[in-house]
């Protein structure tokens, strides 16, 4: 259902929803039940009575027993939430990288045609010295890779321990179990370290979307959102409004990282009183949040347009200033400026965009 | 919709919903036209479309102009969904001020039932000294008096500022503004302010919640939950659900309420690329969970049951150590010690119990 | 000593450093004692003993009965550093006071100089309508304005209340307390009150900030910090830095205040097993930084280069895409456009002006 | 310097003091000179100084040329605060590593004597299903051994980038770089990821605390801290000082790794306005918080005192309600329960345990 607080929430489709979390746990109880189970038209009725039990586990069970009276044997609540958590994490987090490779792909190629393009670099908001579009885009996609890298190192595992973890009813009930399949109760690691790269994502689309707002400033004009975001009382106002929606969800995706830490750190017993109950909400939000801003910044950079004219225009009205420091380090060397002042940033741009590719090969 | 997410989530109700996001800013739209709008049958319509201009405000006055082509003249997005959420909040708060009054109400009575129950005080896990469970009740009440009276200072203001703040277009149509009506484009206290009111609550029900927890520990057993929540495997385990949902919703507002100040302090130039729009959802969560939280609450107490022989029985049990204080300070005074040794405590409950029978009179 | 990791760190002077805090704490002991006490110059020592205890009471108490051996009698630990902390809560935000209404009054004095110089507004990054300078600085002061209100009405109650909260020793030592004393050892509103008020006050500068970095942008040019920072490599390159520390602060402080509403919702029992121990190290952290960041925004104020001809050229560069909804609303209003398109700016500028006049009044 | 308002603060030594950073700094210009360098003792003008620039580099740059009037030359103050701060942040990694190993060998044998000592599960604080003390502490060295795979994976990396990244200064200088030295100005992934590792060892820390602060309730009594903290005026109290430090720690650091992100993501042009300088004084508060914790985690269980008797015994009079599970799984499996219900935890046990050694033997 579109939610109107959240401006491109559609992007992050069935990812998360309540229906998908339902889903997942069916499929989490059929593939434990060793038998295909349908999915109850119930919803509403399971969100209803969720909270009698803390969970929405309780009143699905008692549904799915209306199928097969076998579901849910030597399993505890926690198994099938975690478990379809961590189902639904793992086809987001595909979705998201598929996203993100869209994302490096464009970013190669961009830092590519605009290896050479002058352009001013800009310290503390202040002229600095020459530098080239290209590198600039090495930077944005140097983030990009830094955040896929730990996406792709990723376990999504599922969680069989019963009631305490010591999965005591499975064993009673005679069923042998293969080995490597996890339990992760009380430690939380998986949670966190899937909610840390979520918001390394985040922070590598805004990294992009502030340099955007920034340099789509009428008085700078380097770049531009292809289209652009209308007002609803001005005519002809174009707005870097993809823009403006990542860096939103980049300022609320830390917080929502934190609570998963904290949450964890309230970890006690053999299940938390609270902590462990505050990880799904978050959890969705911080997912959703990160493929609309994934997708986002993929569009932002399908539009993207490139003012070269302006860019030389702007590094030729700095002037000499941005020299002063080439001027200093010749005359410390002794000898006269050199032509160019860009250091070895193209071979920076080469090799970037060669990890770029490497990276777009390995995801194939 | 059922928030399989957030267990118990229904309990907020309408609050906050998208329906209502829709409702109230046809409702700031109609009171501004000077005549009554119907809400647009499409939220989906204006959901999808309120990407393009990153909020839902271009989408609802092209429909709304299908009905009168006056709508929205001299304002713009800003105002409309800042006061859209300035009344939502209202009637939100009111509606969790209600709650809380009913928990205020309830821990009145239980303070002054239990004035003069005796108990043992404990401070870092361990016993102290002697205390009584009304005063501990009192220490409960004391925090949710002062949340509420946070809630009770609120303002709501409307927004009304033009396309800058100047309102420039409604000068240009000739219109005239009643004074006082308020302008906060760029300064966000109304925002923040609400946001830490209701993160207040949130630390004053959780302080109820956590003590419930450990209460109702079996070894410690002085309090219950009246009906607690079952175990999806575990037939008879009675948990003490309520508690933990509160509980959980005390470990994810705080980091919502700070996102509303980072929001806050992102805002430059007329209008925040970014920081306005991260305000939305997250004001709409915490507003949500807050009440669930306080209606919780207020479950919670009407069912706890107390179990004046269990404290009676631990504060014996643990004997001369709770009173090893009271021997050196008797010692030092020069005195034996007296009979009791609970302070001022009584006169403390009762002086909290009036504090709340006066703001409860004030509510009325 | 120097804090190298927060530069303009010793503008917070003694406020909250291990000297104040111990400082503060045996003002509370003499006061209690009724005679006065010599600060024990033992900081190492009482710093070292202190994890014994968990805070450093204990090991001070020990020291100061070498002066006096009535000292601390009737009182807990907690007493004695929450007492100390709203000691020195009370100094900093008294001095924060008097930086805010220097602020204060410059941005009036601004606001009125600048209240009609031309200026373009600018939302989400791109040019709106005209403005005027001295409305975009009632906006600012509008902002510090909100801030200073909350500090204003803080209370930094002292905490008598003993082991458990009861006063237990208190009456067995036969002392008798004047009415009004208060105690709120687990009901933490003093404190989140005042880091929320704080977090306000960052949030106000930032916004400060965040405009001044913007504006003084080689581009746009319209605003310069006075002196402004150097670079270690550059010659002649002037930095914005106050802008740039004081926007640093605005993205911690949120945080810090977010960690006492956790710790504060982490009370149980008579005094909490962690949360209470999170309070000081934050609040010491919070109240320094808002010191820092209100006097380093007062500094920029008074160095603050405004450049009014840029502004009438960047307006006038505009030209007519800043008045197309001026011919909207003169089209729909069947007129021509008016001369000038500023709404009821200047009045507001007027209104935010007399307010901070009132405020400064009241503060003398 | 004695950190009164952070207990245990000392256990981090010179990690991270403003001392510490100046002494890397002057190591990182001296590697970069090729020739040593004097740490100038003048730590507080280099303090006095940095606002000025808006960090510590120009005020030492300046310093360190009386010595040598090479130094510097190429660098730009990121490189050396960047660098320095890395090489700060792996000698204090190192030290938390070995403080962790210490903290897993000490786990490892707790949970091999422990393995089949008999004690009641909790799950949401009530009594669930027979379990052993082992498998508990094989929950809590899990949660470590995670916590130190982050940990052992981290990179350093030196910066050299130079004004804006492009090393031109270099160049010019005529200088060869070795390949693979690292620049990494605007993308900030290595210290978001040594943030997240960080707060994760506080999870994994406070996991442990929690449950020693439940268990050592004196109603529950199955664990104590050898020794204890006092209280200031209740003789013979015993607090899990300990304990309750460790848990106050882990309820900060969250909100320190979510500073670190958002100062990631507020990464624009070619130096952040802001965001980088948020970056250090958080960081250090996140590292030496981090090695107190674990290092007050090492202490702690080196003196736990573990009550077997007192586990057997609460494990009876649970009676026949922890067995209730395995009733109805023996009747579902139609035989006679089993004469015991503890599952495979055994067989966990033994694989955490072996997977500790091997980490430990690894570390060696």
């Amino acid at each position: 259902m579109a939610d109107l607080f959240w401006p491109g929430d559609d992007r992050a489709g069935d990812h998360f929803t309540s229906e998908s979390f339902l889903w997942a746990m069916v499929d989490v109880e059929a593939d434990w039940l060793g038998r295909p189970l349908e999915v109850p038209d119930h919803l509403e009725q399971i969100g209803a009575e969720a909270e009698g039990g803390g969970n929405p586990v309780i009143a699905l069970v008692k549904l799915l027993r209306e199928q097969d009276e076998d579901v849910h044997r030597g399993l505890t609540s926690q198994d099938v939430v975690d478990s379809a958590l961590m189902r639904m994490a793992e086809a987001a987090v595909e979705s998201l990288r598929q996203d993100l490779h869209s994302v490096i792909a464009r970013l190669a190629a961009l830092a590519a045609e605009h290896r050479d393009t002058p352009m001013v670099a800009r310290t503390l908001t202040q002229h600095a010295v020459p530098t080239t579009f290209g590198f600039r885009v090495a930077a944005w996609l140097t983030a990009v890779l830094d955040a896929e890298e730990l996406l792709a190192d990723l376990d999504f595992p599922d969680q069989v321990g019963g009631a305490a973890g010591t999965r005591a009813a499975i064993v009673e009930l005679g069923r042998e179990l293969p080995p490597g399949i996890p339990r992760w109760h009380t430690t939380r690691a998986p949670v966190t370290r899937l909610g840390d790269a979520l918001v390394g994502c985040t922070d590598a689309c805004a990294r992009i979307a502030n340099d955007v707002l920034t340099m789509s400033r009428p008085e700078i004009g380097e770049l531009a959102e292809g289209s652009g975001g209308g007002s609803s009382t001005m005519p002809n106002k174009a707005n870097p409004v993809l823009s403006v929606l990542v860096r939103r969800a980049a300022l609320t995706t830390p917080q929502l990282g934190a609570t998963l830490h904290l949450a964890a750190a309230q970890q006690v017993d053999d299940r938390a009183d609270g902590g462990w109950h505050a990880e799904w909400a978050t959890l969705r939000d911080l997912v959703r949040r990160t493929l609309v801003a994934a997708s986002q910044t993929d569009e932002l950079l399908a539009g993207l347009e490139v003012d070269t004219g302006r860019m030389a225009a702007t590094l030729t009205a700095a002037g000499d200033a941005v020299l002063a420091e080439q001027r200093s380090m010749a005359q410390a060397a002794g000898h006269d400026p050199a032509p160019t002042y860009l250091g070895d940033a193209l071979t920076y741009v080469d090799a970037v965009v060669a990890r770029a590719h490497a990276t777009l090969e390995e995801g194939q």
